[in-house]
């Protein structure tokens, strides 16, 4: 295999992954979104710090188990989770 | 259902589609450790801004047919191309 053939596989495995992470993240963020209504109509908070702790717990021992880095795992987390917060927060202003 | 029961059952969903997540992430880093490797072996460099680019107009375009915020994808790509940089820079510095 030349080289140029070695890097071009590589890369076609990468971009299939990363299709498939637009794909749930999509499917994430469309749960979340029904999250944010219902927390608005109920007059929930966008944040919910106890559930969060729960998640990074979770996922830091999934992260292990898959050989990925705990701590990588939890800063991604955070990511996401703030943008959901983002979100959360203009539905509950909207509603408001 | 109850209040909490609907809150609860989206909460599952969160939970099945993160542990997909960090699959499919370990997965890529298993195949950017892979790319890693080859590229210091090759003397290829960590960072390759062409191809970067490209992932980010075709992601760009997947999270439009997903329905997923285009702006965040883009800030998802850079987040996980810093820390696949961050490897291929530790793994040439021990090559070298």
């Amino acid at each position: 295999m030349t080289d140029d053939n070695i890097l071009s596989q590589y890369r076609d495995s990468i971009d299939n992954i990363d299709a498939a992470l637009v794909c749930m993240l999509a499917e994430r963020f469309k749960v979340t979104q029904a999250v944010g209504e219902y927390k608005a109509s109920a007059n929930l908070p966008p944040a919910d710090p106890a559930r969060e702790e729960r998640q990074i717990a979770r996922l830091r021992q999934l992260a292990k188990d898959a050989k990925l880095d705990p701590d990588f795992t939890e800063k991604f987390l955070r990511f996401i989770i703030d943008e959901v917060i983002r979100h959360h927060r203009q539905i509950s202003s909207k509603e408001s």
